[in-house]
């Protein structure tokens, strides 16, 4: 079956988060990948445990209690202005190389980002990096107030671009969402640029690809 | 408001889990408390992911496929023998030294266990311990199909204990298990064996404590 339209994860599969990192081995030298690696894991852990006990806060909130804990945690100072100038790094990250390539080619099709993030944020990052253009819809979970990988984020998709889930290509560098896109209904493409393996969540992606591009000559 | 009953969590908080990462570093010689981490890290994120997805399987599951994911990720040979003798070691953990202690002080007050674990394996360990004398209940998720900090799964203690939520203390190692007993409403004492910072999830924990005798001055 053909597909009417491709939803993009934001973070990490269309928009690389490897400023931040930078941005953390700069402020923090000898510590940028640890603090990374728990701040990425405290955030989405924020988003999941906050969807269940039905606590939303948007995710720039989460984020940044995400890295105030990741801080606590490895000991390291963090004021108002080290939060302010990582959460900046956020609305100006930089798309990955082959995006450009992806959306011209994806030309004809609905083309949509649905994402965790606040409205405010992606309409930042999505700003700054000049794919508006490019996009019909760029869909927060702000609109829910519960996170991905609830179903009813991915419904948003089929509500706003009015294609059935059948027809939509989902596509995700995070195994979690891509399965929990996939437990929904969609054709789901996960970007596997790390090598990881696939988790065990009930449902597995259709595709396992190791960069965006990769997903084009399977279109039909 | 004196505390009617008081509710432990399992695994972590009266259950000590040593010799299950003590069995990892004996399978897998310098990799035990990275693969240890990495297991109990994703079987947390499968508990919640499964949640949220709607795609339960008992923790059992859970356990077992998360340590596949952690042995896959870290590159390590890991055969069906090697998991039952690990989720085997989940049926024999010894209890942390205070339990004996604080059960026999808890006298006269409803105890009861409320975990993620399958009734199968919770009663195995509760018997296995010796603790079933000293418990009123042994409460698994089982019964809902949907795990902590599902607020569902806190009022499977009210139900089962019949008494108000105002007046059941919640024992946890667990912050973002305490975090969500918390914002159920019950009155909450976070077992913080390792000096983490406290999670920001919307409601604090009550008491904040070293050990589980830690708790006892303060029952009123």
């Amino acid at each position: 079956m053909p597909l009417e339209a491709l939803v993009f994860d934001a973070y990490g599969t269309l928009f690389d988060v490897h400023s931040v990192i930078a941005r953390c081995e700069a402020r923090w030298p000898g510590h940028g990948a640890a603090l990374s690696h728990l701040w990425r894991a405290k955030q989405l852990e924020y988003s999941w445990l906050r969807s269940l006990m039905g606590r939303y806060v948007d995710f720039e909130t989460i984020t940044a209690d995400a890295l105030r804990f990741a801080c606590q945690s490895l000991d390291l100072a963090c004021d108002a202005a080290d939060t302010r100038t990582l959460m900046e790094a956020y609305r100006n990250l930089e798309t990955f190389p082959e995006v450009t390539e992806v959306m011209s080619a994806l030309q004809g099709r609905k083309r949509a980002i649905l994402s965790n993030g606040s409205s405010d944020m992606l309409n930042a990052v999505v700003r700054s990096s000049g794919l508006d253009a490019t996009l019909d819809a760029v869909l927060s979970v702000d609109a829910l107030k519960i996170y991905k990988p609830d179903p009813r984020v991915y419904q948003l998709a089929v509500d706003a671009l009015a294609v059935d889930r059948e027809r939509i290509g989902f596509v995700s560098s995070n195994c979690w969402d891509a399965c929990g896109a996939k437990s929904f209904g969609f054709r789901v493409f996960w970007i596997n640029r790390a090598g990881n393996p696939v988790d065990a969540l009930g449902a597995v992606p259709d595709q396992i690809l190791t960069k965006l591009s990769d997903m084009l000559p399977l279109l039909s």
